[in-house]
């Protein structure tokens, strides 16, 4: 059993372009989106780090949220950069206020919606 | 630290049509893969579950890789159906073999290499 206060954490590609042609130099649009969360309002049982790579780098920016034995994971893809740093916040918050890690449909944002490259079912697969 | 023996888990979605129209009755090809994998000769630290949905279904049938602390969760999309199941049976068997679910790119099939779908790090984040 897990309660809504298990530990969640959102990973985010830092290496993502977002489309960008491989010879723009300069920070990458991953990267920009992971700095503009760190002063984020967050869940205290959120944790934000960077990963390198989701191999997701057609639908890139990409993020992925995981948290605990009961919790489904997600991978979300579609961001642009540090202007989307709001809509991850959002969309992070309602995860980690979840027990399974199932946010219903109409609480989603839009490109919550849309932009679902996967979700992995729990270590205890639910019936 | 984990092992290469450390068990390993292979989710089929069984829900998927691979492109067929939804009027279409009878099994679902990700049904069909999951059974035609019952008969498989598979490294005996490999299970097979089937799942319903991993939210992929416009790159289905989809299969996710798991298993331990210690290796990368893969999701590799675009099978057809039962036809597929001894492409999936070399897959996993290569990832069963590895510590951190890493098979090197040379030693990958053509599929492999070009359906995957998302990755997403072990609990414990390589540096």
């Amino acid at each position: 059993m897990t309660d809504a206060n298990a530990p969640v954490e959102l990973l985010i590609c830092t290496t993502c372009r977002a489309g960008q042609p491989t010879d723009v130099e300069g920070p990458r649009p991953g990267a920009q989106l992971f700095d503009a969360l760190q002063g984020a309002e967050l869940p205290a049982n959120v944790t934000v780090t960077p990963v390198e790579c989701f191999s997701n780098c057609d639908h890139g920016c990409s993020i992925t949220l995981r948290g605990g034995d009961a919790r489904w994971t997600y991978v979300y893809g579609n961001f642009t950069g540090p202007e989307d740093a709001e809509l991850v916040q959002d969309g992070v918050t309602r995860y980690a206020a979840t027990q399974d890690g199932l946010v219903p449909w109409r609480e989603r944002s839009v490109h919550f919606r849309k932009n679902c490259i996967a979700r992995i079912p729990p270590l205890e697969i639910p019936e």
